[in-house]
C-alpha cells in the first residue's frame, strides 16, 4: 500500500456533454467535481477516468494502481465493455475498494457484484431528502451529525433489490413519503463495496459538504487492508502435496496435472 | 403454492454419456439418481431437465412451475445459454429456491448470484470426508447426527470465494488435511440459495443416505414462502401519486412518463 | 412439531390496569387483543401469559409446549425474573421462535439475545407512520401491499442499537421526519427472532388489519423447523472416542471425565 | 484516536499461579506473554490488567484509554464482576475493539455480546491443529500463508453456539477429526469483536509466530474507526423539535420531559 490512498473517480460523462441543465451544474463533468471534493483530503491521491477514454480509462495498469474506485453512471451502463467489468470485478475480489454512486445501482459492475436486480422505485421531483445515521460509530459516518438534509433530490424508494448488507449506515426519509437504505456496505472477496444513494445530475449534490464528507470517509473505509492474490485461481493440490499423508484411492476423472473445468 | 413442493433436478448429463467410470456409477445419469432420492419424500414432486434438451429443459413454463431447482454441472458450464441463466436468476429473485451441487460452484447461475469468484482448492484422491453440523437446529440438518462421513470424495478446500453466507450449516474435514464450508445458505431477492459440496461423479455420493437427507431437507428449506412479482422492475412513482403531497421543484432529466435508464 | 403452531402471547399487563387511556383502548389487556388477532388464523393455537402469573406464566412446561412466543412489555421490564429470562433464552436457542413487539426492544430477553444497547430515539406525538416493505417476497410480508400506514403512532427513530439484522423486512417513515428499521430478523441458535416496531399502548395499533397480518406471518416464519437439543451443553469428547485415532500427548489441565469450566 | 493503538491485555491469571504445568509454560503469566508478543509491533502501545486487581484492572479510566481489549479467561469467569462486564460492553458499543481468546468463549463479556450459548465440543489431547485462511485478503490474515499448524492444541469442535459471524477468517482442522470456526468477526454497535480459538494454557501457543501475527493483525483490524458517544442513551425528541413540523395528536402515556421506561 502506498502512503496516500489512490482513488480513481470514474464518470460516465455523457449528460454533462449533452444536457444543458447538467452542464450548468457540473461544467467540468461530475467526475471532476467528485474528484475535487475528495482531493480536499490530504490523505487521498485522486485521478479520474471516463467512459470515452480507451478501455474507459480503466486499463490494467490504472486499476493495479487504484486502491479505491468510485463509480458514477446513468444513461450509458450498456456501453461499458464486459472485459472492463471483468477486470474491475477481479480487482475488487483482490482487495480494491469500490464506491458505487446513485444511478450506478444499475451499472454492470454493481449488478455483477450483488447478483440481484439492484432495482428500486424512483421519482424526479426535486424533493427534500434527510439521511439518518444508523450507526454513529461507523467509519463512514465520522463527523456527520445524527442526520443531514439535501434540499432537492431524486427519490429512490424501497424495495431495493440487493443482498442483505453487512451494515446499513444511512437510511433516507423523503418528503414524498418513501424511505431507502442509502448507505450500504458489503464485502466481496478481499474488497469492500459501499453504495451511496445521493447524486442526481440535475442537482448540485456533489458540492454538498456532508456528501463530500461521506465520500471521503467511504474511500478511507474501503481502502485495501490486505490482498487476495489471483482471486480467480482454483488450484489443484496434488495428492503427494497433501498436508496429511494420503494415498489416492478409487477412480479419477482428471488426469494428473490436468486443470479443473470451468 | 401447490400442495407438493415442485422440484426440477437439472443435470449436465455429459460425463455420464462419455466416461465409462461415471456411467457405471450413474447408468441413468446423475440427475436421475438425484431425482429418485428426492422422490422418496412424499411431499416432493420431482422432474428432471438436462443440458441437451431445448432451452436446457428450463423453459419459462417449466421454471414457472418449479418451486425449487437443483443444479449439477461440471464440464459444460460454458454451454449453458446466457438467456437461460437470466431466466433462472429472475425466478430465484422472484422466490424460486436453488440448490447448487458440488462442481456447480463454477456454474454461470451460481457465479451470477454470488458475484464472487466461487473458486476453491481441489484434489481428486478418493479420500475420506467428514461433514460436521454447525447448527443442529437448522432445517437442513434435521435428522442428521453430529456429523456424517463419505468414504471417498474429491476434496474441496478453503479459501472458497463466496460472499459471507447467511448461515453455514456444514463444514467438512478432509483426510488430506483441508477444511471447507460445505453447506452454505444465502437469500437473493425472495429466493433461498443453498450450496452443498459433496457430489463428485466418480463416486456414488448421491446414493448416500445422509446426502439424500440433506437434499430433501434443503429442498424443503428453499421452498418459496412468498413471491416477489416482477423483481427486475424499477417503477417510476409520478409526483402526483406520491404518498405525501409534494410539488415538483427544479430541473428534471426525465420527461413525464419516461422510463428510467438501465 | 404439532399440527398447529402453538403460540404464547406474553403481555406485561400493567398499563392496562393502571392507566385509563390504555384501558379504554385495550379493556381486556393488550395480550388478549394480540391473541385474538392471531387466533383468527386457523393454523395457530394461541394462549396468553402475563407478568402477574407465577413464573410470569412461562413455566418450563408452558415454554416446552410453545412454538413461538410473542413479547410485549414496557414499564416493568425490570420485574421480569432473570431465571425466566434464562429459560426463554435457552428455548430460543433450542428452536422456539420469538416475536418482540414495540417497547419490548428494552426487554431483558431482547437485550440478552442481541447483546447490544437496543436503544433508539422516541417521540409520543400521535403522528403518522408508513411502513415500507423492503423484500416483497419475504414470508413476513406476504399479503401486504408495497407499504401500509398507521394514522397515529409513537415515533421510534434511528440509530437503533442492534446487531446487523439477517434481513430488514420493513422500514418506517414518520411524519415528523425520522426513519426506523421496523421489521428485523435474526437467528439465535436454532431460533428465529423478529422485532416488529408498532404497538404503542395509547393507540389501537393491534386492531389494525396490516399489523395483525404481519404478526400472523411472523409467527409462521418463526415456527421451529428443527431443534437444537440441550443448546447450552459443552460436551467433552474423550480421546478414545475421537473420530480419527489419536494418542493423547503432552500435559493436561483437566482430569479424565472432568467437566469444562464455565 | 492516539498515534499508537492502545491495547489492554486482560488475563485471568489463575492457573499460572496454581498449576505447575501452566506456570512452567507461562512463568510471568499468560497476559505478560501475550502483551510481549503484541508489543513487538511498534504501532501498538500495550498494557496488562488481571482479575486480581481492583475492578479487575479495568476501571473506567483504563477502558477510556483502551482502543482494543484482549480477553483470556478460563476457570474464573464467574468471578468477573457484572459491573465491570457492563462497563466493557458499553465501551465496545461505543467503539472499543475486543479480541476474545480461546476459553474466553465462555466469558461473561463474550456471552453478553453474542446472546447465544457460545458452547462447543472439546478434548484435551495435545493433538495437531491446522488453521486454514478462508479470506486471504482479510486484514486479520495479512502475512499468513494458506494455513498454519500448531503441533499441540486442545480441540474445540462444532457446533459453536454463536450468531452467524460477519466473516469467518479461519477454520480449523483437527487431527482427531473435528473442525471449528476459529477466527470469527462481528460488529456490536461501533465496536469490532474478533474471536480467536487457539490458546490453551498447557501448551506454548502464545509464543507461536503465526498466533502472534494473528493477534497483531486482529488488534489493528479492531481499532476504533469512529465512536458512538453514549451508546446506551434513548433520547426523547420533543414534538416541537421534530425535523418536520408536526402537531401532537391523541392521548399520551408520558408527560412532557419524562424519561422513557427501561
Amino acid at each position: 500500500m502506498s502512503d496516500k490512498i489512490r482513488v480513481t473517480v470514474w464518470g460516465e460523462n455523457v449528460h454533462e456533454q449533452k444536457n444543458e441543465t447538467v452542464r450548468k451544474v457540473y461544467p467540468e463533468g461530475m467526475h471532476a467535481c467528485i474528484a475535487k471534493g475528495l482531493a480536499e483530503d490530504q490523505e487521498l491521491k485522486v485521478r479520474t477516468a471516463t467512459l470515452q477514454e480507451p478501455e474507459h480509462g480503466l486499463t490494467k495498469a490504472v486499476l493495479d494502481e487504484t486502491d479505491v474506485l468510485t463509480w458514477w453512471g446513468h444513461t450509458a451502463h450498456k456501453q461499458v465493455e464486459d472485459a472492463v467489468v471483468d477486470r474491475i470485478q477481479e480487482r475488487v475480489l483482490g482487495g480494491m475498494g469500490l464506491i458505487v454512486l446513485h444511478s450506478g445501482h444499475f451499472s454492470k459492475i454493481f449488478k455483477r457484484l450483488m447478483g440481484t436486480s439492484c432495482a428500486l422505485k424512483w421519482r424526479e421531483a426535486g424533493e427534500r431528502e434527510r439521511l439518518w445515521v444508523c450507526n454513529p460509530g461507523h467509519a463512514i459516518a465520522r463527523g456527520l451529525g445524527e442526520c443531514f438534509e439535501l434540499p432537492q433530490t431524486e427519490m429512490y424508494g424501497e424495495p431495493f433489490g440487493i443482498p442483505n448488507p453487512d451494515e446499513v449506515v444511512l437510511v433516507s426519509w423523503f418528503e414524498g413519503g418513501e424511505v431507502f437504505r442509502s448507505g450500504c456496505c458489503w464485502r466481496r472477496g478481499a474488497g469492500q463495496v459501499f453504495y451511496f444513494r445521493p447524486g442526481h445530475e440535475t442537482y448540485p449534490i456533489y458540492y454538498d459538504q456532508n456528501v463530500k464528507l461521506v465520500l471521503k470517509n467511504a474511500v478511507k473505509w474501503a481502502r485495501p487492508e490486505g490482498a487476495w492474490a489471483e482471486p480467480l485461481k482454483a488450484p489443484n493440490v496434488p495428492t503427494e502435496q497433501a498436508r496429511e499423508k494420503i494415498v489416492a484411492k478409487g477412480p479419477s476423472l482428471h488426469k494428473p496435472g490436468q486443470q479443473g473445468f470451468r
